[in-house]
């Protein structure tokens, strides 16, 4: 059993494992090399190496684990909260503690063991954002959760443990740091303007236009003017939509659309860099005890956006430490060298394959 | 020239250099691999290989930039942030930027090309803390930075690119993030309480000694309650003191005496990890422009201390983008097993040699 447990001075949520093995190799077992095909427990035919599946996709009629599914959706084996339990608080003295209630939960994007969004056809990227919105959806109505984290980590220095493509969920019931400091700008922005706070970024991005990577009829992808680390990107709708439980079934396509686009231009132009990338979505405002008017005027300042962070540098040390990022190379160049990529697969970026006069 | 660039959705200040080159291989530079000793320019007999020094404690009478030191003071030869300059503040639309003025210097630890604090004698690990703190105090001078950080990456995967045992300080002309949050909860918990929270919570500590590791006279080194990640220690004077620049001789030999002593731990228990470590300290208070009455009462709630992080898990990733963390370590069972571990060179830790039961 986890517990969730409070830190006074940085006012952040951690989550602690306790009921694992005190030996100090104990998180080995989280942290392993990426494994292969071979013993891949996503693989189709393997359904009986997860648990029980929650939810999926199939074009035949077979049952819940069997194969000939598209996208599926299981319950992580080694989950960091769990969902059966109630959600108890205490305090420890000047701390603050939760029971480790939650979900956690790994959407398989599909059935092959390479590739991922960016190499899919477009029909079934759709898909795997749909089951995403549709898990959201489902999970918020569990009052514990105050929010679901939807994130994908992509190759080992990003922190993923299988190489099958997959997403995953955190439902927790608590709202992670950063988004409430994202909904908290958002609100005092808000409230002095009566403009949402991304709406503005995202119309100053376009006008710029420099930190623009792709722009569609409904999303855009720019480089953050602030990047905290190389080829950082952020993509959101363009017109405002505060969560993405209400974006539409064109909305899930032209989302597929422009992830396929970046994601392309990221793999073609770094060389299948690791990256992780994470939905900021508005909290469950259902979830109790309600705490009115706190974020109430969130359908008009939030906007659901995707962040994603190629993992290229070695810079979460000091960083992390400090809150405080130095980013070698300037959004405004990250955008430049972006746009001149080809997304396709097996598109090649056009600068990487010149001599570079470096070594 | 770099710039700093402000985050109007995380609030969060990032140095950026605008100034290197534009394409995307010209950040390898900073992140190489740590060199060998063969052509270490932090080694003696090579002091004409860095920048002038700025200062340095010598045994002979050598004069700057000649051999014999014990201590040696640099400029970063590729800075993060330039010394000269003047501190100008510009609107960019929606967006804040200041240039990127600020000091970046290299504490050379040593002569030796391997070791660090943990395997020098006392004396000498003494100096280095001697050295941190008159930098620190000189750096506090310069009205145009609110803040000077000290720090140690070791280890590439903690984002050191040499090998040799140095310590880094970046002088700031803002308070990083983490930072301001820590002064702010303290700021808030004296308002209600009238006593430090760091004080509080190292009395808390004390007295329930489960995550303790270490307690001598003048200071405790513990894992904190709510540890980010594994092997996270906490260490601080146990008697109230705002600022490092204010310890005295007889502390600044306590503070090498109990870093010896948990960085011997992490070495010989966890067979030598990377790690960060970082100095949280109270801002320079005469910075300008004032504000006053901002962080007026810093001198009875702020409480210098020391974070220490081991590099040993892939975590940043989802992490990373939503403050968010997990730790598989209980803190309870990090400092259980750190207790056992002999600090010594040389020193085995007991349970490591053990058979584990596990592959």
């Amino acid at each position: 059993m986890s517990e969730l447990r409070h830190d006074p001075i940085q006012k952040r949520w951690v989550i602690i494992a306790t009921g694992r093995s005190e030996r100090p190799d104990s998180f080995s077992v989280e942290y392993a090399d990426v494994g292969g095909e071979e013993d891949c427990p996503f693989c189709p035919g393997r359904e009986h190496m997860t648990p029980p599946e929650i939810a999926a996709y199939r074009e035949g009629d077979g049952g819940p684990d069997s194969e000939g599914w598209t996208v599926r959706v299981v319950p992580n084996k080694y989950p960091a909260l769990r969902i059966e339990g109630e959600l108890t608080r205490r305090g420890v003295g000047l701390y603050d503690q939760i029971a480790g209630i939650g979900a956690h939960e790994v959407v398989i994007e599909g059935p092959d063991h390479e590739g991922g969004i960016a190499g899919m056809d477009l029909a079934h990227a759709t898909a795997v954002y749909h089951m995403l919105q549709e898990r959201l959806r489902d999970l918020m109505l569990d009052g514990r959760f105050k929010y679901v984290l939807l994130f994908k980590n992509e190759g080992a220095p990003a922190g993923a443990t299988l190489a099958h493509p997959h997403h995953q969920i955190i439902a927790t019931p608590v709202t992670p740091k950063t988004v409430a400091m994202e909904l908290n700008s958002a609100k005092e922005h808000y409230l002095r303007k009566e403009r949402c706070l991304f709406c503005d970024i995202i119309n100053q991005e376009i006008e710029a236009g420099d930190r623009v990577v792709t722009l569609t009829d409904h999303f855009v992808a720019f480089a953050p003017y602030a990047s905290r680390s190389p080829f950082e990107l952020f993509i959101a709708p363009r017109h405002h939509q505060h969560s993405f439980t209400d974006a539409s079934p064109e909305s899930l396509r032209g989302l597929a659309e422009i992830m396929q686009d970046v994601l392309g231009r990221l793999r073609n132009g770094l060389d299948h860099p690791p990256f992780n990338y994470v939905f900021h979505s508005s909290p469950n405002t259902d979830s109790e005890p309600k705490r009115p008017n706190h974020w109430a005027t969130l359908k008009h300042d939030f906007h659901w956006h995707i962040e994603i962070v190629p993992r290229l540098t070695r810079m979460a040390g000091f960083e992390w430490g400090t809150g405080f990022y130095i980013n070698p190379t300037p959004p405004e160049a990250a955008a430049q060298f972006l746009r001149t990529i080809d997304p396709r697969p097996g598109g090649k970026g056009s600068s990487l394959d010149e001599p570079t006069g470096r070594e």
